[in-house]
């Protein structure tokens, strides 16, 4: 595997492989790989000849008082599992690499951006955004790879390639989970022994909503209540959003209908460790002509 | 010369050039050539294999109350001219085909955007950086080749591509002017005989800036106030702005320095139609380390 630091190097062997008519899968990460990661990569390996993992913490994605300087780094560790999962190099540029001054552009994708996560971190997507552009730009990839646990995130991305027309397949898999349903993620290393065992709260309020859609609630606000009522077990969480919305746009109606696909989305702190996760789910029953009522 | 109005069939083509390893550049426009646009095109052919001339009048880089609709519009006079000039492929695509709906990205750059043209027009460089990130990543040009008629537009793209990381040469071609120095535009067709006549003005009020630099002025409030002087001889003419700054920043010092390279910037109406130009100039003597006073 291959080591790289420089924007230009990169963009030679990205051009290299594709001029010898090979296919290139990206997978941009922050490093501190997990299990999650590594599935992103065996993907990636299964889609396309050469996979490029990419490391850099992006420090344009971070508010003011979020927590870019304390990320968890670990390039050996790092290396080792990219690696092992079959990644044929990993892009590792420093920030001055990256945002040489001057730096003037940044890409903004209105709408899905602006809500949840958009509200609580205002310049987030902004920064997501900006940077993936960027790393297609210098992996030039045919297939880009991210995890459905930032789920906004790759609505922000499916936005942005079908808007600039870059000639990218988007593949997002499934969250990876430990044993009690915790999502895996690089800030879990944050929670304390005690906060880790209340952690699978999150999974569990999403689960009491899949019942209660199961059982024919269609009600958004009742269904955002069963979540925040399981939530509040733990007197530790303070809840930024626990919500569901229609999963193609965000919208949050009075009502679902039958057979609309849904996502449930939860952000919050549990101490001081803020926690994201998502949850798909078809609501039952078939979508047909007579649920939409004209006017409505 | 080949017309294609779809961006997939578009980047097709481009792919099957960049396979044969052969080089591209791309001339955007918005159509109704002249001289100028063919001065873009002949310079494109001399750098690159293929000629990508494109035409797409774009509605996001016009304003509420500018000309959009009546955009001067004729393809077909387009097509031999374009045709004359060495163009291999005109990329003609509609509104629908670029903006499907729905449409949530833009692409925006800071600090030279926000300046002289920026100021007039707030929300057109937005609209010009995203249309030229999707005309870049439909033809995949190796060199872009732009007008320096429209200077900060210029600005904007050099920002973008080396921000982004395109990997694309920008190419600047000088302005090509009518015989009374009037800078060649589609929008002079707007101006009335009269009006036509009294165009010559803008040119004029540039050369008398340069003038007073060879006699050695470098007071910038005097050189901007000897082209409002010079424009106002003509009564019809509303000036939005005509001003001297840096040419690499647009930064407006007191005093420019020996050596430094500044643009003269004008943009006014004349009757309804706003016509805009620019000219670059070297301030005599050499820059040395004893002009910049520590603390200043």
């Amino acid at each position: 595997m291959k080591v790289i630091k420089t924007i230009s190097q990169m963009q030679l062997e990205s051009e290299g492989i594709k001029h010898n008519n090979k296919t290139i899968a990206v997978v941009p990460t922050m490093g501190y790989l997990h299990d999650g990661h590594l599935s992103l990569i065996k993907k990636a390996k299964q889609t396309a000849d050469y996979v490029i993992t990419t490391i850099f913490v992006n420090p344009t994605q971070f508010g003011p008082n979020e927590d870019f300087s304390k990320y968890p780094r670990d390039f050996d560790r790092d290396y080792l599992l990219a690696e092992s999962a079959g990644s044929d190099y990993i892009f590792f540029p420093d920030s001055k690499e990256m945002y040489p001054l001057p730096f003037f552009t940044s890409i903004i994708v209105s709408n899905v951006s602006e809500k949840f996560e958009g509200i609580f971190r205002p310049s987030h997507f902004q920064g997501v955004a900006t940077v993936v552009v960027k790393l297609f730009n210098i992996t030039k990839p045919n297939i880009a790879v991210f995890g459905q646990k930032d789920y906004q995130q790759t609505m922000v991305i499916r936005s942005l390639i079908r808007d600039l027309n870059f000639e990218i397949e988007l593949i997002v898999v499934p969250t990876l989970r430990e044993s009690d349903g915790l999502a895996m993620s690089s800030r879990n290393k944050y929670l304390s022994e005690s906060e880790r065992k209340k952690a699978g709260i999150l999974f569990k309020a999403m689960e009491d909503v899949k019942t209660a859609i199961a059982k024919g609630e269609c009600d958004r606000k009742m269904l955002n209540s069963y979540m925040h009522k399981k939530l509040r077990e733990i007197k530790e969480i303070k809840i930024d959003y626990a919500a569901c919305a229609t999963s193609n746009s965000l919208e949050e109606p009075e009502f679902f209908l039958p057979g609309e696909e849904i996502v449930i989305l939860i952000a919050c702190f549990l101490g001081k460790t803020r926690l994201i996760d998502n949850s798909l789910m078809k609501i039952p029953g078939k979508l047909n002509q007579s649920n939409f009522v004209e006017g409505i």
